[in-house]
C-alpha cells in the first residue's frame, strides 16, 4: 500500500505506451496527487513491458476499456492522427484529459475539444512540457520586469539526429516546443509566417526554416532539423537592453544573459549611413534554476486542474493557439514559402 | 636590409588602413615575395599608425599617388562602395588588384572589372580569406572526394556583436563569406533566393536570414547577425553518406566529421508514412588541420598569380559570381522575402 | 503478470534505499532475470518511497527479516561501516551479494568476505559501476590493443559540488572509481603512494590529491574534490602513441582518442639539454558508444554470475585490492603526505 | 617619422629573438613610450627574420653591442641560463632590465641582481605576464573585498603539448605563472612544498604535481604538463563565500564566479561524523574584462617605471619569490617529494 490513501487521489489512465508515455507514466507514479490505475496499448510487447515496470497497475489493449474503467482523468500520448478522436470519446465519457502536443491535427478539431470541455467542465491540458521548465519560467520573469527590454529577435535552434516520427513532419514534431514558448514569453501574434524546408529521407520535410514577422522590427526564426549531426536546443533572444542564450542542452547555466551595450550616435558624414552603432560587450550572468524534472509539474498541474476545477497554464486554448500557427506554416511550405498573413 | 633582395619582389600599396587594411599589411611585410612600399589612407592618425608601425614604408593621403608611383600592386581595403572607382583606376594604371571582399557594389561594375583585368592582362583578384583556409581546404576536398555522399544541406550561423558597418549591410558584410565557401565546396547554382531581415539600431538590416534553394531538395541557409550575445561562427553541412560541422571559433578541431547512419525501410500499416527511417549516431573526427594565418596564403596568392600571370584562386569571376547572388538577396530582402529565382 | 515467469529468476531484496538504492531498485525491477522481492532501510519515509515506487514489492525495517526471507540474493547500498557486518551475514544464510562500493572499511574484512564467498561458493561482486561502462571497456580495448602505446601517465579528476557523505572522506567515496578504473584498464601495481588533503566543513578531508608512483616514469594523479564550482569527471591518459581524454559528462563523445605526434632528436650544442623535443598536434577521433545504463550491466552480471556460478567482472579480490590502496592512501594522509610503499 | 618625437621616448633593445623575443619587439615598436633600436641574436636567420619585419631596427649578433649603443634599457628574452649574466652587465652598464620569467637561474642570482638594481637606481623587472591581464586584475579585486570569503583552495591545470624546452623543465617554464599568480592575488607563504613528477621524452621533467601547504587548510596544487593532448590554463579557487574558475583559454567569460551555498550543521547521531555539510549550486556570473593584449601592458610598465623611476608591479624582488619557490619545488622533486619546509 502507497503511503497516502487513494481517496483524495486523481484515479488516472495513460493511453499510449510508446516513446513518451513511459515518463508520463513514471511522472504520475510518483505524483502524490495521482494513482495510475490503467496503462492502454495496442501493441502487445508494450503492455507486456508496462507491467514489467509497474505490476500494480493493469494493461488494456482497446482505449474504449478505458472509457468503460472508473479512471477519472486520461494522458493521451498517442500518434497526432488520434489525438482528437481519444480526446473527445474521453470528454464525452466525463474525464479530464492531458494530450501529448499538439492538441490536434487541425484547428476544427481544436476548436471543438475547447468547447467540449468547457460544456463538460472538465479540464484540457496539453503537454508543452517546456512551459513547466524553469528555464522558461525564468526567461518569463526577465522579459516581464524588462530585463531584456524590448524583444528585438526570438531565435530558435531544434536540432537532432532523428527521431524522424511517422506520424508528422519535423514541424509538428519540434516547432510547438518554440512556439508555445514563444506564445507564453513573449505573447505577440505573428502578422505572417513564412516557411521552407526540405525532405531528404522521411515522406515529409525533415528539416524547416520558419520566420515569423511582428510589428516594430520584431522577427522569430525557428531552425526545425531531424537530420542534425548534434543535438541542439538553443534559443537565442536580443532585446534592446539585454540579449539571452537558453541552451536546454547545459546541464548548468541553460540560461546566460548577456549584459552587451549597444549605443547608437548621429554621424555627419558623406557618404555610408548617418549611424554609428557601438556595441560593447559586457558580462554575463547565469541565473540559477530548479533543476527538477519539467513533465513532473506538467502532471501535478494536471492532476491540480482536475481536482480543483482550475484551469492549467497550457490549457486547450493555448494549445489551439499553437496548432493555429502550425497550419500557417503548414501551408507556407507548400506555397513555396510565400508568407501567410494571420 | 631585408634578407632578400628586392628585385623579383611585387612592389606593394595598400589602400585604406581602417580595419583590414593593417592585417593586410602586416603579411604584405611578411611575405618574402612582396615589398610593401606604400600605404594610402585620408585619415592622417591612421597614416600616422601605419608610420609608428613600419617606419619603412611611406604614407599618403591621396590614393592617386599611389597609381603615380612606383608599385606593381594595390591592395585595396576601403568601403565597399570605392572598391569599384579605385579597382578601375589600378587597372588602368596597369596595377595588379587585390580587393577586400566583395569585389564591388553591384554586378554591372563586376564585370567591367574582370573584362578590364583580361583585356589589360592583369591579375584581378578578391580577398575571400576563408577559401585560404586549412578548413574549407579540407571540406572541399571530403566533397569531392565523396566522403559526404551527396550534400543534403548547408546551415551557416555567422553572429556576433557588432562591428555594424556604415557601407553596407549585414549581407554585404557576412554574406559574402558563406557565398564563397559555398561556391567553391559545393559549386551548384541555387535556383532561388530568399531573405528576411530586421533593422534594429543602424540604418540597414543587422539580421537577416537567407534560403538557397537547389534541385534535389539540397538547401541551405545563413543566419547573418550583427546583434548576438556570443560570436557563432558555424558551418553545418549535412550529407547523405556524413555530416560534418565546421566551427570556426574552435581553437582545435574546428571540423568534426560525425560518422552517422541514417537507413530508411519500407513499412506496411495502415496510418502514418510507410517510410521507417533510422538513425543511429556513429563516431566523431576531426582531422588535422594547418594552424597558419589564411590572410598570408591569400597575400602569398595573390603575388604569385601577379609574378607569374596565373589565375588566383578567387579571381574576379568568383568575386563576380558572390556579388550576384548578394544582388539577389537584396532583391528579395526588398521584396518582403519573396523568393527571386536565378 | 509480469511477461517472463518468475520460477528461472534470481530473487532480489536491496539493502539501503538512500542514495543509491533506488537506482540498484529499479535496475532489478527492469531486469529479465532478476525478481525484486524485499527492500529494506531502517528509514520509515525511506520505506513509505519504495512502497510508493514499488507496490508490488514489500519493505522491511530490520535486514535480519531479508536473511530469513526466500530471497537468494542481496544487494548492499548502505553506508559503508555496515559492509562488512551485512555481507557477512548474507553470505553465511548462503545468499549471494552484491555490494556498493567500496567492499568494506578495511583490507581484513575484504579478505575475509573473498574467502567466506569462495567457501560458500557464492557471487561477492562490488558495484564498480564504470567498469561497466561502454567508455571505460573502449578505453581498456585500446590499450589492450596498443594504441596508445605504453602508458605514460594517468590524471584523472573527479570533482563536485557535494554530495558530502558523513560516512567517509572525499577518499572514499571518490577515489574507487579512478581505482578500479585504473586497475581494470592498465593493471599494474604501484611502488608507491602519496596524499595530500584539507579539510574545510566536513570532519574529514573534502579535497585530496593523489599520486601514485609506479615503475617506467609511469605516474597516476587523483584529484578528488567535493567543493568544486562545476562537476569535472575527467580522465587524461598519455601515452607513447597517443593520448585520450575520457569525460564522463560528456553527453557524446565521452572518449577522445588524439594522434599527436612527439618526436625525439639527439643535439649536439653547448648549453642546454642534447635532446630536442618536438610535438604536433594530429587529429582527434571519437569513437561510438553504447549509450544504455552501466548500472543495469552490472545488475544483469550480478544476476548471471550468480545464476551460473561464474566470476563477475568486479568480483571480491577486485574490491579488496581497491580497499588495499583507499588504505595506503589514507596512510600517507595522516602521514602529511609521505610516500606509503605498497 | 613617427608620430611622436623620439626625444621624451625610451631607447630599446631586445636581446634574444627565439620564441618570446618577436613578441616583446612587436609591442616595443607599438608602444608611443619606447623606441626599439636595437635586436641581438646569435642566430643569423633569427636576425634576418628581424630585419624582414622591423627595416628600420638594427640587429647585432654579439649583446655586448647592445651594452655599447645608445639605448638605455634591454629586455632579455633568452634561455634561462643567460638571465643573471645578461642582467647583470646590463645593470652594470646603467641600462634598465625586464628580463623574461624566471628572473634567474637561482636565488643568489636573483638577490645579486635586486641589489645591483637597486644600488645603480635602475628598474629592474620580471616579465610575469599574467599579473598585467585583466583577468588576474579581476580576480585580486575579488579576494581583496571578499567576494570569495577566506580562500580554501587554489587549484591550477597548466597543460600544454609541448613547447618541450631544452633549457629548464616543466615547472621552470609553467610554475611561474601559478606561482606569481597567487603571489599577487593571494599572497600567503606557504609551510611546505611537495613535489612529484616524470620524465618521459625530455632530459627532465616534462609532467609534474605540486602541492603547496599553508596554514588554516588552505592547500594550493600545480598540475603542469608539457605532454597534454589539449591545451589547459585553468585556475580553480575556492572560497568560503564563492568559487571561481579562470579559464585562460575561454575567448570571453574567462572569469565565471559561482554563487554556491555550502552550510554546515551539526547533527547528533550515533556513527558516522556529526557534520552534516549541505550544497547548494547558485548563479554563475562572468565578469566584463578587458580583452588588450597584457604584454603590452607589461611593455608599457616597464617603459612608464623607467623613465619615472617607479617600480613596476612584477618588480625584482616578487621575480626572486617565485625563484625561490621554484628552487623549493626541485628540491622536493629531486628528494622524491619529500616536503620542502619554507
Amino acid at each position: 500500500m502507497s503511503s497516502t490513501s487513494a481517496g483524495d487521489r486523481l484515479r488516472v489512465a495513460v493511453i499510449g505506451f510508446g516513446y513518451w508515455g513511459p515518463h508520463l507514466a513514471r511522472n504520475f507514479m510518483d505524483s502524490a496527487g495521482a494513482e495510475l490505475q490503467l496503462i492502454a496499448d495496442h501493441n502487445q510487447q508494450r503492455r507486456a513491458a508496462a507491467r514489467a515496470m509497474y505490476p500494480s497497475v493493469d494493461t488494456v489493449e482497446d482505449e474504449r476499456e478505458v472509457l468503460a474503467s472508473s479512471v477519472q482523468a486520461v494522458a493521451i500520448a498517442t500518434p497526432l492522427a488520434s489525438h482528437y478522436e481519444l480526446a473527445r470519446a474521453a470528454l464525452e465519457a466525463g474525464l479530464h484529459v492531458l494530450v501529448e502536443k499538439p492538441l490536434a491535427a487541425n484547428s476544427t478539431q481544436c476548436a471543438e475539444l475547447v468547447a467540449l470541455a468547457r460544456t463538460q467542465r472538465l479540464t484540457l491540458m496539453v503537454d508543452h512540457t517546456f512551459l513547466y521548465t524553469s528555464a522558461v519560467q525564468k526567461i518569463r520573469e526577465y522579459i516581464e520586469d524588462g530585463v531584456l527590454g524590448s524583444v528585438l529577435y526570438f531565435d530558435c535552434v531544434r536540432a537532432n539526429l532523428g527521431r524522424f516520427r511517422r506520424d508528422c513532419n519535423v514541424v509538428w514534431d519540434l516547432a510547438p516546443h518554440d512556439i508555445s514558448i514563444f506564445n507564453y514569453v513573449i505573447g505577440k501574434q505573428p502578422r505572417w509566417v513564412s516557411a521552407t524546408g526540405a525532405t531528404h529521407h522521411a515522406a515529409e520535410e525533415n528539416l524547416v526554416y520558419v520566420c515569423l514577422g511582428f510589428e516594430d522590427q520584431l522577427l522569430a526564426h525557428f531552425h526545425l532539423n531531424w537530420l542534425a549531426p548534434v543535438k541542439v536546443r538553443r534559443i537565442t533572444i536580443g532585446g534592446t537592453r539585454r540579449m539571452l542564450v537558453y541552451d536546454e542542452t547545459e546541464a548548468r547555466e541553460k540560461i546566460k544573459l548577456y549584459d552587451h551595450e549597444v549605443t547608437t550616435s548621429k554621424l555627419d558624414r558623406q557618404r555610408g549611413s548617418t549611424l554609428e552603432v557601438q556595441c560593447r560587450a559586457g558580462a554575463c550572468a547565469a541565473p540559477e534554476l530548479d533543476g527538477s524534472e519539467a513533465l513532473r509539474r506538467v502532471v501535478d498541474g494536471f492532476v491540480h486542474a482536475a481536482l480543483t476545477g482550475t484551469s492549467p497554464l497550457s490549457d486547450g486554448a493555448a494549445g489551439a493557439d499553437v496548432v493555429r500557427l502550425l497550419e500557417a506554416i503548414q501551408r507556407s511550405l507548400r506555397d513555396s514559402g510565400a508568407r501567410v498573413l494571420l
